[in-house]
């Protein structure tokens, strides 16, 4: 076993839960890497010494935020010729420049999807997939607090402070939420994203933001009456042989890609004359997804991100599975047919949950949903059904996805 | 100038974008890699010889499809310690375990990202930015022929035949559309999605798979009264210890994050634990966009991806740039307001779209919309507007973004 040193500055909430994604996927990531990665050391207030972590480790992980000592300590592991991912927004936004020319100098890599765009992986599509590409606008809602607040106002009508009580009950604002709600936070992400997309030096000071603090139920209830939808929205483009990059709320029409992410939610659209645009979203940061964003890093800087799926492992094909289904009969319109098709739906296990009927002159329609069921039994009551007298044509089962997601 | 010399293989749309997409972006990709692309032969039916291709390459694009001689080209490239990058799913939905085989044996990269999805990264996200996760489950919609066939008939509510006369027209569906109307396609795009989410051993002869010629406009019509909308679902899940790969229609309720996904455009949802789910959207395959697919891919063969921005060029910020806004005023509800303003924004050069005016007893509510502006000149106006008597309170300007996509 080749072990893959990694140092820990900082445990909190997204360190602790790398490390414990960490021991969780140790295995998978030796089968992948050839590499076993283990935690070498940890720095907090009260234990570790800096110094000595980085002598012990491979790569360094920052998650302290901030500028100092985190630049310090970048720079330091960096130069120690320690490969180093962090999630830290501030330092690239204010930074950035200082750091990537550090990490050229030491050939080593530093990598930082975590600091932008929660578990929506915008850097490595900005810098791999669109790497030949001609950016020419980046659209974003990278600050998921912002949004989760506008959603709310959006949907219950409340008050900006109201909302912003709420947020900071339920854990999607900070007890001091002024980083977010000012725009700052936004700022130094879309900051970080312009440097990337347009390769031109971009620091939070040039960013123009606004924040949300203005915001009222009124604007929301008129813009609502305007068909427009609201959002604390990043923009980067290119402009008359320039760029311009600002954070702002912004009114969007509905057709637009971003209009529908609601909740803590982030997501990106970026465009591009070759591809028109392409739209990442997920989850803002929490601390799962921000240690998953981290580990995706850790393991790009272990091997060059690998080309190839590891050797197959045997896995069963399962061959029935349980879906809900939509169905719809064409039924000559006489008493009884329900009866009918819902004793066979019963006798194979089938729940109905929803029926429609339209008379269609001497012929009627149904059309139902049913509760999810294995696809055998439900298919083997279509059979039975499609072989009753009044049945005008063959049933067709469409299947129906069920779940939906908490945004 | 070190050469990066790229054969091709085929030379139809995707060959011919790639061609062009390659001379404009040289001078950008060697900035970038240190190394200078250039097409060192072109194989077609009627010129150049594949051997003296692949003698003359560091890399093979392979755009020809389907299984031979594609496979054996491929095979023969590996072999020979070229990197291969290609499009084709067929080929790789079919011999998959072989061509990744061959690839490892030569210690050569494989890559084909635009084999799956368009321009949306999906390979990418789940080979790298995913790779420590414990990937649940795939949707998708990964084919675009039918998801515009199902788009217009929601739109409409045309027949299927009709909207596949109509998509051939316009140039979405083939003259022999049986591969995409049939679930094939999609069935071999999630065979490749399967294989690398789960590593488990999953080709196309396993897809159980269903296509759309049977869905009827009256399927459409219940299904709207259901509050559900119609789509070719690709699912590949672990299930049972196993994992399911299937393609068929399925209806999604609205909240579902694919159910608003129209048109031509493709999109992936991946769900984990870790991250919840992200989902990815954009353009299905035309010739720009694979193209595109195709180039993210040679380039990331030419050196391992990146980790760092490239030195920054000097770019000018852009100070002032144009705007849509939306602009609330609380006025005294007396004659003559509207005509102030609108004359102090007339004198700006500023345009008004729409406006609503509401009473509140003693006081009125004007709220409107205004056409792209620059921001400087908006805000001047903003701001004399600021100093009418009649104003209750401080103007609040929000901007609307204007551009909606075409899907």
């Amino acid at each position: 076993m080749t072990p893959f040193r990694v140092g820990l500055l900082g445990h909190g909430t997204v360190g602790g839960a790398l490390h414990e994604l960490i021991d969780a996927r140790a295995d998978a990531i030796e089968a992948t890497t050839g590499m076993r990665p283990e935690i070498s050391g940890v720095l907090t207030r009260s234990r570790g010494e800096f110094a000595d972590i980085v002598e012990r480790s491979d790569l360094v992980v920052e998650l302290i935020g901030g500028l100092e000592p985190a630049r310090e300590y970048i720079l330091h592991a960096m130069r120690a010729g320690r490969h180093v991912v962090t999630a830290n927004k501030q330092v690239l936004a204010e930074h950035g420049e200082e750091l990537y020319e550090a990490a050229r100098e030491a050939g080593v890599q530093l990598r930082f999807e975590a600091a932008v765009g929660g578990v929506v992986p915008v850097i490595r599509v900005i810098h791999e997939t669109l790497a030949a590409a001609h950016i020419d606008r980046v659209h974003g809602i990278v600050n998921g607090t912002t949004n989760f607040i506008l959603t709310e106002m959006t949907r219950t009508g409340m008050g900006y402070a109201e909302a912003l009580a709420q947020a900071q009950e339920l854990g999607f604002a900070e007890a001091d939420p002024s980083d977010d709600v000012s725009g700052r936070d936004a700022a130094a992400k879309m900051a970080i994203i312009a440097r990337l997309a347009f390769n031109a030096r971009v620091t939070i000071d040039e960013v123009a933001y606004e924040g949300i603090e203005r915001i009222t139920a009124d604007d929301i209830e008129y813009a609502k009456e305007l068909g427009l939808s609201l959002k604390l929205l990043g923009t980067a483009e290119r402009l008359d042989g320039g760029v311009s990059v600002r954070v702002h709320p912004a009114f969007l029409y509905g057709s637009h890609p971003l209009a529908a992410v609601n909740g803590s939610f982030n997501a990106v659209t970026i465009e591009s004359p070759a591809i028109t645009e392409i739209t990442l979203s997920g989850p803002g940061a929490g601390g799962s997804q921000t240690a998953s964003a981290v580990l995706g890093d850790v393991i790009s800087a272990m091997i060059p991100p690998t080309t190839l799926p590891a050797p197959a492992v045997e896995t069963p094909l399962v061959p029935d599975v349980r879906s809900a289904f939509y169905l719809s009969l064409e039924v000559a319109d006489e008493p009884g047919v329900l009866a009918q098709v819902a004793e066979i739906l019963g006798l194979q296990g089938v729940s109905v949950k929803s029926v429609v009927q339209k008379g269609l002159g001497e012929d009627a329609r149904l059309a139902m949903v049913v509760h999810p069921v294995l696809e055998s039994r439900f298919m083997a009551a279509v059979h039975l059904i499609g072989q009753l007298p009044f049945l005008r044509s063959a049933p067709r089962p469409i299947r129906v996805i069920e779940e939906t997601f908490e945004e």
